[in-house]
């Protein structure tokens, strides 16, 4: 099987790994606008080859593993070689986009287009941290489009299947909503803490004080600022009910506080222990909705 | 030397655990209004007595570690009995609201009590998961009043040297300001955010999709709600005003996210990470201010 990773990071590169364990007939193409990561990719034999976008015309499967908002540009290339047998596949963080763009890039050929998301990711990107086992145990989204055959979809689960995650399938605007609530909010809120206080007069001493709380809470703002630009920029409908949700709720805790309401205070942080603890425990009986 | 430890859970559990390695000469008398934390705590070793508020009388030193908001009520237990040569110290998360009361429930005695907090903890609290090495490396401030004798303060430095704990003193003020943004505000926000989510009507498939960013950043939201509720009350001026330093931030990434301003979506992005690197890295030496 030959397989081409357009972008040639973390994520792209552990799917080569955990692809190279899972199988052992892959043969990887990377592609990258950054030269240094196709050298360290190959050093480190998550690549056996590096080349241009044009050169994946040749393969059974095409990954994008770019930030979304190169999706565009990336389809562009790739769509007039494209073969009628050749699957795409992407692992962006928002869907609905990435399915508007690959369908006016690839016109009629969108049936070859499988959209994807790993749940997988680590606040440090770049193919030095590729791990062969990110994607052990994670849930992927897939989302698929009506064009989709059932064989297309069929192919990019069994490759994630062979990655060691668990495929799960939603429609895109569903997905979109979900990780604007769980992911692309939290990310937005700790990026916007540490820049609050790093722009403070007092910043050294703030930052000389904050402890473990403060490192996990804000783990996350140690991300690609590239890569979460892209993801608000390409989620913003989702992403800002998200935050006006969110403020909401914090308006009602500020009206609790400056109206010293014990009881209002302890019944919110006790519902979210309590639900966080649950949640934590792999106890998803007790939240309301449906099973996936 | 014989302590009396008021409020046995986590923290003054591990404080008599780390201190009996630190010294061996330690007699710890345990004070709780829950009686099954006392009996764990004798199991454990953590305390060689189990008494009431009445019988601290006869220590040399006496810990507050309890909520916030029952400081009050315990000082005034051991108010009347309080020797003239017994000093009393807590690792209240707050300080000038303990102080406030602890003037008044001492009166003359005041100068006995030194005011310090650890900064050490985790989210599953008891005395049950009370550890030695809690405070090993870790910063406990103290934050001296004008009555407090040298002495006394070099006393509560020096138990906490025992602890394995680096001491730092600051003003009460000081101490609320800063703890109130990195500690105080991420714990309401993280409270926020689970207990928003999990009041969704899809709050099943929510959960289901929550990955490691989500767990890291809503790590806090597994504290306490009782000390928690106390610390937000106790700091509310200063708590009031980070909550709104953050809303305005927040509302200015509306802003950017609702004209689509990817540069200032990206510049503010990775000032944080630029920060949070360095944090991490321990270089302290970019942020403003003065070293501490």
């Amino acid at each position: 099987m030959k397989i081409a990773i357009i972008g040639v990071g973390l994520i792209g590169g552990s799917f080569a790994l955990a692809l190279r364990r899972g199988r052992g007939d892959v043969h990887v193409i990377g592609v990258d606008r950054d030269a240094g990561a196709l050298e360290v990719a190959l050093q480190l034999g998550v690549i056996d080859e590096a080349a241009s976008a044009e050169a994946t015309a040749s393969c059974d499967v095409i990954l994008l593993a770019v930030p979304v908002r190169q999706m565009p540009l990336v389809l562009a290339q790739i769509a007039s070689t494209l073969k009628p047998e050749t699957v795409i596949t992407d692992m962006g963080s928002t869907k609905q986009d990435v399915i508007a763009a690959a369908r006016i890039a690839l016109g009629e050929k969108i049936s070859q287009f499988v959209p994807g998301h790993p749940i997988a990711g680590r606040e440090h990107g770049g193919v030095a941290c590729a791990d062969r086992e990110l994607f052990e145990g994670k849930n992927v989204v897939l989302t698929p489009i009506p064009e989709n055959t059932a064989q297309a979809i069929e192919w990019v689960s069994s490759l994630w299947h062979s990655c060691g995650a668990r495929v799960v399938e939603m429609p895109a605007e569903v997905h979109d909503g979900v990780f604007a609530a769980v992911s692309h909010l939290p990310h937005l809120l700790a990026f916007a803490l540490v820049d609050e206080l790093a722009a403070r007069p007092n910043a050294r001493t703030l930052f000389s004080f904050a402890a473990s709380g403060f490192r996990d809470f804000t783990r996350i703002a140690g991300s690609s600022p590239e890569m979460w630009r892209d993801i608000a920029l390409n989620n913003r409908d989702s992403l800002l009910r998200e935050l006006t949700a969110y403020e909401t709720r914090i308006a009602e805790l500020r009206c609790a506080l400056e109206s010293s309401d014990a009881d209002a205070l302890e019944a919110m942080m006790a519902r979210a222990k309590q639900a966080r603890d649950r949640w934590m425990a792999g106890d998803l009986d007790g939240f309301r909705g449906e099973a996936v």
